[in-house]
């Protein structure tokens, strides 16, 4: 059923069905002309309804939780990688979910963690695969390209009765730090380089092969060379966000989603307008802190998703946001009566939309013409 | 049925209920000893398991939700107050909630607003009770204290068919920046007079009597006088926080809420613990940056809730959490073996509970003895 968008109750999360799968095909067509398939990242997105529209052409499904997993495996998808470092507790729920069909792969960055997913494997009489996951940028977690510990752990799971060797991973997370697109592009290329030498140097050692798997949606959007890798991971590209437009990999007008809130007050004498929309439906995310346009809390729109001159969220409560000029200023309180609505564009897409149970998705000209749920927890 | 807490499957939040029920009765002894009375504030605990405790001798309880009134009605309590200023968009449900029988007050800081109450309290044959809301230190919303337009509101409200006045509140939210318990406590004198003395001044008016409702954790935990004032809302003194302790306002001992998380890798030369709570679990409040002592993420501590040297979780990915030494250095990795659990200090009570579906609550000893699920959304 259609509905005007004024017939919502705030705050509410919005998705722009239009911007979404422009974004969507966007990526696929240039990593296409790489000849390199996409394995989407469902953390941001924790909806079948948003993440379906990514998954033709692409090799299987990326997960950071069991709760994704299940939710995948059970809408349809059965190639799925645990993109996060494992702890032995959570295996009986993966081999549980292997044991119903799902081509579930883990990741483990130590022997110890090897031989843990292992151990209960042989167990359940079932050879669990395990990528590797290499650290391209100091950044987070993994072993280093070309080291010896990737040696071991590819040589233990080879041997291995419980575990088996599922190939390389890795994550150019430190993108998100990068300050222009030259940057980004060297960023790509160490990330392409730490799992394609790594692989040839197991390769060598006479490793079956396995997946070669890069991604960030930075890196996807500029790295120069795919050669050697075998799938690309990827999540905010289908959303983007302020974060995203502050690296230049998309326009403020291809965010996808926004917050819709209504004006409850303002104080004129210091240029607030007060809304609805605090930290509960924003996030606490502050990912433009460091950027040379901060935007605080978000970038604030007119109903239609238009930027309202230089009008951001400058300070938020638990149910209060407070908008306010970027630089300082008058604002016209005329403008913003009680129960106006507006909407806010995300610092970061994976954090707002975490703040929200669902979608309601806008067409192009901001009719409401659906509600997709989301999942939460882990 | 009681369990251990390596049964619970990370990252989950604990509640220790001993804590809990510590805090609560510090405040209300506290309270009792000025002769006034709580009105909780829901929205830290989102759960009638928990602030039920709270309830005994109360007046009421303070919403920031309708979601959060409905669910205290359909639990029992019938006075509420929804303490952020209204939208007309919501009034329809604010209106059907009393109409089932909850004695629901509204909040308005502007005659725009107010009006709008009163047209739809009109056309329902309803008297909405509305507070004016106070801005007793230019933190948030609210009209200034014994200002024309906090007497231009009350008069609206006294003669209105379909509203009337029902008091005065203020929120000190700036007491969370002060540094010191004299400023607190300067805080509390400020919050006090802001509403007692416009209180005075709409009584020589000639309005009708209403709440004077003050309040904040920091303010009702510090303040020297509370003459005049009928109510307190606090919420989140039920759990504390880094914040809290940051501000002298509790110990770190009296955090009653803690998410546990589980090793997941180590990365010894960078003196990096990695575990599986990352800010999807801790949320991305960072409340307490600007203090001295900055906690990062959170404080982290072993299985039994005592905080281990001066580790913090320094940086987090969604999934991630990087653990490390406050200024640096060496962490023994052998010390946190994959799968070793434990418990992180929130920065913020409200932001990281907010993260989670429910509670698992432990008794002193650490053993898992019920579970509470929590309400999200609007």
């Amino acid at each position: 059923m259609v509905r005007p968008l004024a017939e919502l109750e705030t705050p509410t999360l919005l998705l722009d069905e239009a911007k979404l799968d422009r974004n969507i095909v966007r990526m696929k067509a240039r990593l296409a002309g790489f000849g390199v398939p996409l394995r989407p990242h469902i953390k941001t997105a924790k909806s079948r309804d948003v993440y379906a529209r990514a998954l033709p052409g692409a090799v299987g499904v990326t997960v950071s939780t069991l709760a994704e997993a299940e939710y995948a495996f059970d809408h349809g998808v059965a190639n799925i990688l645990y993109a996060v470092g494992m702890t032995p507790a959570k295996l009986d729920r993966a081999l549980a979910l292997r044991a119903k069909g799902a081509d579930l792969t883990l990741t483990a960055d130590s022997l110890e963690a090897a031989r843990a997913i292992a151990a209960k494997g042989e167990a359940a009489h079932d050879r669990i695969p395990v990528v590797i996951e290499i650290d391209s940028d100091d950044h987070r977690a993994g072993v280093k390209p070309l080291s010896a510990a990737a040696r071991d752990i590819a040589a233990y799971l080879q041997q291995s009765i419980g575990a088996r060797f599922g190939g390389l991973m890795t994550h150019a997370g430190g993108s998100y730090a990068c300050r222009s697109e030259a940057a980004i592009r060297d960023a790509a290329e160490r990330e392409r380089r730490a799992v394609v030498d790594t692989a040839a140097m197991l390769k060598a050692d006479g490793a079956q092969s396995g997946i070669v798997s890069v991604g960030s949606t930075p890196t996807a959007t500029f790295g120069a060379r795919f050669d050697g890798v075998t799938e690309v991971r990827v999540g905010v590209y289908m959303f983007m966000d302020l974060v995203m437009a502050g690296l230049g990999v998309c326009g403020v007008d291809d965010i996808a989603i926004s917050v819709l809130v209504s004006v409850i007050g303002r104080q004129p004498e210091k240029g607030w307008i007060i809304t609805d929309g605090g930290w509960m439906a924003l996030s606490r995310d502050r990912g433009t802190a460091a950027f040379p346009v901060d935007h605080g809390y978000g970038l604030v729109c007119d109903e239609a998703g238009r930027p309202i001159g230089d009008l951001i969220v400058v300070s938020c409560n638990q149910e209060h946001g407070i908008i306010a000029r970027r630089g300082g200023g008058a604002v016209d309180p005329a403008a913003f009566p009680i129960g106006r609505l507006l909407r806010i564009l995300p610092n970061h897409a994976c954090a707002t939309a975490a703040q929200f149970g669902a979608y309601d998705v806008i067409d192009g000209v901001g009719a409401v013409i659906a509600r997709y749920p989301r999942i939460g927890g882990w």
